[in-house]
C-alpha cells in the first residue's frame, strides 16, 4: 500500500523487526517483536485446520486475556508438524521474550506466531539471538512499525499495513494493523498472519467477540486456493492507553473502523498473490441467508475455471453460474442475475446479449474484477476476495523443490 | 487406452458417430447415436450441480426405465443455461431420434446427453441432420463403436473406452463403456459423460442402485479442479440379450466387473487432463468412516498446492498433511502415516527422514503418483484420482477467449 508517514501509532506499543538467520535472504527480516508497555487485552482467532502448528496451540490457550505483554513472530519456518519438540520451541520463544522484557512479564503473557516451511524444527539459537536483538531495538516509531511488519512476511512482494483513527468522546483512538500472506503464499505453505493493535480500552470477552465478527467479514473471506493453513492467526491487542471504557455507541463505531481496516488488510493478500494480475471481488446478494451467500461466493472465488478466465480477460459467465450451482444452496435460475464489471451477462435463466470484446477490455484495463451475483430469493449477502490464476502462479508453485 | 480389436461388443446394440457441424473442426465427430434393438433397461446418475442443463433434466425424468431404445449425444454445445428453448431442443433431439427409428420407439424411450460450451442455443437444423446421418450408419461393429466413442469427446486428446467380459452360468456377458472429460476439460466447461452398455439382464431398480454404487467408486472419485459441471451424466444400458435373470452371486460378479470397468474409464479422464503430466492417486485408509475417508481424499486431490507440487516432482508432504487437516474430519496426528510412491514421509506426528532427491526422481519417472494416507482411527477407505496442475493447464484455460 501507499504508506502514509503521517501514521499515528496507537499509544502503549513498541515495535521491532530484525533478521536472525531463518531465511536465506540476509536482506530480509524474519523476526518481529511487538511489546505492550502495560498489560494489554488480547483476542485471537485461529486456523480451522485440524493440523495445527505449535505456535497456534500455544497462542490459542492464552487468548482472550487481559495481561498480554508481547507478540513474537518468526517467518521462514512454520514450526508445524514438529511434534513435542515444536511445542517446546514455541514455549521457549515466549519464555525468551519474557526474560528479555524483565520480571513483570511472564511467558504466559507472550503470544507467538510462526509462518514458513512445514516440518522443519526451528533453529532456536538463531531465534533466541534474534529475540534479544529485537528487544534492543524496540521503539514506538513508524520506522520500527514498518520493520515489524516486514518481519512477518514470507514470499509476499509487498508490506501489508493499514491504519484508522477515530474520535470518540473527545478522545483520539488509533488502530493499526499488519498482515502477511499471498494465499498460496510460497513454495511451502499459505499462511495468513495478522495483528491489529489499538489504544482503545476493550474488555477481553468483548474484544474476542468483536474480532471473530471482524474476521468473518475480512480475513475469512479471502481465498487464493482455499488451502486453510496450519498456522493462520489473527490477533487484536488493545492497550487502553488512549480511552476510557467505550459505551455501546463507541464500541459500534470502533468495530466499524476495525472492520474497514481488516478488509483493507485482507484485500492486500490476494492482490499480492503470486503471479496475480487481478484481484477478484465476488459479491453475492439476495441469497436465502448470509450462510448460503457465503457458500456461493466462496465456491465462485475458489473456482480455478473462474480464476483462469479472469486471468485471460474472458467474460466466461457460464463458469461463474456453474460454480454458483455446485456451491450447495438451491438456485432458482429465473431469479439469478449476474454482472461482471457492471455489465449484465445472465438474467432470468437465459444469456443476455453483450459486447464480449468490451467486457474483456474492461477486465484487461482494471486491476480489480467485480463479479456481482444476485440470487434473488432473500436478503443474504457475502463478499469474497481472491486472485486470478495465472501461468506464473503455477510456475512459482511447481518449479520450486523443497 | 490401447484399444483391443478383439473386443466383443454386447449383443443387442448398434452404434454410430458422425460430424454434423456443431464443432468447428470438420475432422471431429460431434454426434453419437446408440440404439438398443429391443427395449433395454436404463439407469442414470447425474450432476449434483443446481444449475442443470436441459438434457440432464430430460434424461433424469426418464431413468430408471425398462423401455430405453436409444441414447443421442451431441458434443460442442452443452445446451445449458438455455432456458425454455433449451428444454424444447433436448426434447426435439429425442423426438427426432424416435422418428428415425420408427413407430415402436417413442420420444420418452430416447435418452439425451450434451457437452460443450454453456449458454448457446443448439443449431437444431444441424443436429437433426446429424441424427438422420447417424441413424443411417448404425452398426454393431467395433469401428462404429469407436466412432460413437469419438462423437462424445470435446477437448479430450484420447478416446476413452473400456470393456469386460465375464462368464456367468455358462453365458458370456459383455460390458463396454465410453466416457469423455478431462476434468477442467476445455475452454468452456468440465463435463463428464459416460455410457456403459451390457447384454446382461438387469431389472431397472437393481440397475439404478448398482450404477449409483459404481459411480461412487469411480466417476464420483475423480477431480481435476472440483468443478461439478451442469451436464455430468452416466448411463447404464442393459439389453438382456445374452443372459437370463442373474442370481445374487451373478449380480455380485457383474457389479465387480462393472466397477472395475468404470474405474478404468474414470482414471482415463484425469490422465487426459489438459497439460497433465501425472495421474495422482490419493488413497486414504483407516479413517473413522468411508464418508470421512472421502472428505480427506477429495481435499488432498483438490488441493492446488498438492497438484502443483506433483507437477514439480516435489515430495512436499506438508501440503498433503495440511490439506488432510482442513478436509473436515478430526485428525489425530500421532496416528497419521503418509507415504508417497511407497516412501514414508510423515509418521506419528513428526517428519520422517527421507531422501528427497530419490522420491523426487520417482515422481519424475512415473506417470502415476501414489499418495497413501493412513488415518489410523478406523476402517474407512476412499480413493480419488486427479491430475497434476501444470503451467500448460492454466495457459489452456486462460488464453482461450469465448
Amino acid at each position: 500500500m501507499a504508506y502514509d508517514h503521517h501514521l499515528r501509532l496507537p499509544s502503549g506499543f513498541r515495535f521491532a523487526g530484525c533478521y536472525c538467520g531463518i531465511k536465506k535472504n540476509t536482506a530480509a527480516k524474519d523476526l518481529t517483536l511487538i511489546v505492550a508497555d502495560q498489560p494489554a487485552v488480547a483476542a485471537g482467532v485461529y486456523t480451522q485446520n485440524h493440523v495445527v502448528a505449535a505456535p497456534v496451540l500455544n497462542c490459542r490457550a492464552k487468548t482472550p486475556t487481559a495481561t498480554a505483554r508481547a507478540v513474537v513472530v518468526n517467518s521462514g519456518n512454520a514450526n508445524a508438524c514438529t511434534g513435542a519438540r515444536g511445542a517446546e520451541d514455541a514455549q521457549r520463544m515466549c519464555a525468551t521474550v519474557a526474560a528479555q522484557l524483565g520480571d513483570d512479564c511472564r511467558p504466559e503473557d507472550v503470544l507467538v506466531m510462526s509462518t514458513g516451511v512445514i516440518g522443519h524444527f526451528l533453529p532456536m539459537h538463531k531465534v533466541e539471538a534474534g529475540i534479544a536483538t529485537a528487544a534492543g531495538q524496540l521503539s514506538a516509531t513508524a520506522e520500527c512499525f514498518e520493520q515489524a511488519a516486514d518481519g512477518i512476511l514470507t514470499t509476499d512482494i509487498a508490506r501489508k499495513v493499514g491504519y484508522r483513527t477515530l474520535e470518540l468522546n473527545g478522545e483520539t483512538i488509533s488502530i493499526v494493523g499488519m498482515a502477511k500472506g499471498a494465499g498460496m503464499i510460497g513454495p511451502n505453505m499459505a499462511t495468513m498472519l495478522g495483528c491489529l493493535m489499538t489504544d482503545a480500552q476493550l474488555d477481553p470477552a468483548r474484544a474476542q467477540q468483536m474480532l471473530a465478527r471482524v474476521a468473518n467479514r475480512s480475513f475469512n473471506n479471502i481465498s487464493v486456493e482455499g488451502h486453510t493453513s496450519t498456522n493462520d492467526s489473527l490477533l487484536l491487542l488493545a492497550s487502553g492507553a488512549s480511552s476510557g471504557p467505550l459505551d455501546e455507541e463507541g464500541l459500534s463505531a470502533f468495530e466499524t473502523a476495525l472492520t474497514e481496516l481488516a478488509i483493507e488488510l485482507a484485500k492486500q493478500i490476494p492482490t499480492d498473490g503470486e503471479g496475480a494480475k487481478h484481484l477478484i471481488e465476488v459479491c453475492v446478494r439476495g441469497a436465502a441467508s448470509d450462510r448460503e451467500a457465503r457458500q456461493i461466493s466462496l465456491a465462485v472465488a475458489s473456482s480455478n475455471l473462474v480464476k483462469t478466465a479472469v486471468a485471460g480477460n474472458d467474460p466466461n459467465w457460464g463458469r461463474i453460474v456453474s460454480a454458483a450451482g455446485y456451491a450447495g444452496p438451491t438456485l432458482d435460475l429465473p431469479h439469478l442475475a449476474l454482472s461482471l464489471n457492471g455489465t449484465p451477462l445472465f438474467q432470468a435463466g437465459e444469456p443476455v446479449a453483450f459486447d464480449a470484446g468490451e467486457v474483456s477490455q474492461s477486465i484487461r484495463d482494471n486491476s480489480v474484477t467485480h463479479i456481482d451475483l444476485v440470487v434473488g430469493v432473500g436478503g443474504g449477502t457475502c463478499t469474497h476476495w481472491t486472485s486470478d490464476l495465472t501461468v506464473e502462479y503455477v510456475r512459482f508453485n511447481s518449479e520450486y523443490t523443497t
